[in-house]
């Protein structure tokens, strides 16, 4: 097929990124712009700069996602390859930046080549991925793909008590194009891995499958606070023994259901939380996460099980309180395969994968055709200045993204 | 023998307790007389009032222990009976207050029956048992039996700052006397249980066979922080994780050491303590206990052993810092035993157990025989305004007291 022997220009991409890195730049080599920050204004307008170079046709939506779109020989919806330019506090500066970067070098690779795919090709950020500002996450996205209410994330008010609304006012991206008004035959998005496990097994491209399902779940065990010394063990009703249980137990689920699951008790407190009190209070998370919605459910009803022989065997007392439940995503069988088989076609290793993390291309995921591709992160570090992935294996993912995006720009 | 019929006057002594307990007196019932505070002088001043009225010879030490000493029909070392009347900052008006005010009523019982023992009795009140100002607890009694040098006991510094020496100077409690002037041919103590023990068990004495040697070990974690969802389990380092394991088999240790073996995490801090990241730190405190020191050790070394099976299973980093290290603490078998028949005699239930707490009555332990009477703690409730001891369990506990404290001085 045609542009079977097209290449991105990986210098020209490497850089872009490091061009947008000089935007919000920290100490460190990494990036803080958060989203709707006069940071995020000028990244904004440098990549805005990017698109209008490259002759593509720009439209900002009423929640600031911006859109480039590249005609095809053929009008209706474009393929879209999209993720983000906001970043946490102290970020990289590849995650989400990377996908819209390649997006922009895919472009330009078809122009040097004066290539036209029937169908056109758009490349888009949308507004607060990270939700490091604001909340939720995926806000632009998600708005975008009819998941979130528009007016409803206007009034929301970050950290700092500005409303969204008033956020996009004052970087002058409150567009006037209805969000969603450019829909997508299909979506794609490169991202860097933010986990270890390409780089631990030596792997250059990940094909992923989906985004996992979320369960987060906010404990409080009270027990009955007494003395170390005094108090024999047949006698205690220990919230921290309990808490401990739990983390434990937690570990025992995911290593027992394996696959996909993982299992994390990031946050313990316990109250009087000294030396020697049995403490009669412990507030505590659980992280359960999966691919597949019923083994999800099943992990949470392990857990559940183990809540209710601790309050019977313990003596204690545990409320639960639902922070985040999400199902999981799965992506377009197709687009998966494509992306596996572009990969190998390429030369390159290549292995199927979950997202552990949530990233923009699930809020389309119900709504068309979409797929991912990880490039691996040196260390599994993400959301941190040390962010970074080598730029072989950047160009691996963009290639795969242009062959993939043309693929289905021709389809 | 003598005294077979002697009984305490229990309105008396429970009289002298509440009129102890509007010294300092705090909200719900408690007491406030932190060591050599203002308060303490007060409740001092009223004690050794009583004494004096009872016709004892007073003396102060270096350190502030107060001895009033009953002649007896020979010379030589007394039968001393002691506690302290130090609070901590929301104490009850039974800890160690019990212990000096049962003394005195044994000495008036013995008055009022015109009995003069073969050897002197004597009743104590040693300085900073709580240790809730000034750190070691049990410092007086301790210096008192050559533990600890008064010298630099003296230079100690409180929580604010003053000196013991001090606080000695402006409570008027810096005495001429000599520690350890005044020696014991025997101890003995009275004190509330603190520990649900008695209670539970529906016994009203307890015939305290010795204290429990105490292991306090801090333990410093490290791991790696990762992303809850993107690090597959067999890639963590989770420092949380080892923490709740070690939490688990505390318990498990003490659950299958059985007997007097006890074991508690009280304090567990996780780092960056978020839902969804991985722990890369934890600090944490193990607060192991058990009345046989080779049971102890072994404890303590299944401990080891663990943390060597965890550093190597997750790949985290174990420091470990102890906290605190008392061998326990054997009290003299004939005393013991005499406890135990004297409260059978008085038709009391009885039962040999340890002291989970620290006690005045350890200090004499090595150099004379010593022996302590535990009555019931309601809830097992102490160092808190609620502690409370029935008044017929005290009256149980004072004659148990009397009755020994006889035997022993008539012996």
């Amino acid at each position: 097929m045609a542009g079977d022997n097209l290449r991105v220009d990986l210098d020209r991409l490497m850089a872009r990124i490091a061009a947008l890195a000089e935007v919000g730049a920290i100490d460190g080599g990494g990036v803080c712009r958060l989203a709707l920050s006069a940071e995020d204004r000028a990244g904004r307008d440098r990549v805005v700069g990017w698109m209008r170079e490259l002759g593509l046709a720009v439209s900002v939506d009423a929640i600031g996602n911006v859109v480039g779109v590249r005609a095809g020989r053929e009008d209706g919806p474009p393929v879209m390859i999209g993720s983000h330019i906001d970043t946490v506090r102290t970020g990289g500066r590849y995650d989400g930046n990377l996908g819209v970067l390649a997006g922009l070098e895919v472009v330009q690779t078809l122009a040097d080549h004066g290539i036209t795919t029937r169908r056109p090709i758009a490349v888009a950020f949308f507004t607060n991925e990270e939700g490091a500002r604001f909340a939720p996450d995926m806000m632009g996205s998600m708005v975008h793909q009819g998941h979130l209410p528009l007016e409803e994330m206007l009034a929301v008010r970050g950290i700092d008590g500005t409303s969204v609304a008033e956020g996009l006012d004052a970087i002058g991206y409150r567009g006037d194009t209805p969000c969603g008004d450019v829909r997508a035959h299909a979506f794609l998005e490169l991202h860097v891995e933010q986990g270890p496990v390409l780089e631990r097994e030596g792997v250059t491209i990940g094909a992923v499958e989906g985004v996992q399902g979320i369960s987060w779940t906010e404990l409080t065990i009270e027990g009955v606070s007494n003395h170390a010394g005094t108090t024999p063990m047949r006698l205690r009703h220990d919230a921290g023994f309990a808490a401990a249980s739990i983390a434990v137990l937690a570990r025992g689920i995911a290593n027992e259901m394996g696959g996909d699951q993982v299992a994390t008790v990031g946050r313990i407190e316990l109250t009087p939380n000294l030396v020697n009190v049995i403490p009669n209070r412990a507030v505590m998370t659980v992280d359960l996460r999966n691919t597949d919605e019923e083994k999800l459910k099943a992990a949470e009803a392990r857990l559940l099980a183990h809540l209710d022989r601790l309050v019977e065997r313990e003596g204690v007392k545990i409320t639960r309180r639902s922070l985040a439940r999400f199902e999981p995503v799965a992506f377009d069988p197709g687009v998966v395969a494509m992306v596996e088989e572009t990969a190998r076609a390429l030369g390159h290793s290549v292995r199927r994968m979950p997202s552990g993390a949530g990233h923009d291309a699930q809020a389309f995921a119900p709504n068309c055709p979409t797929g991912m591709v990880f490039v691996p992160s040196v260390g599994g570090i993400s959301h941190n200045v040390r962010e970074h992935t080598e730029a072989p294996d950047i160009g691996a993912g963009a290639n795969v993204l242009l062959r993939v995006a043309l693929r289905l720009a021709e389809d």
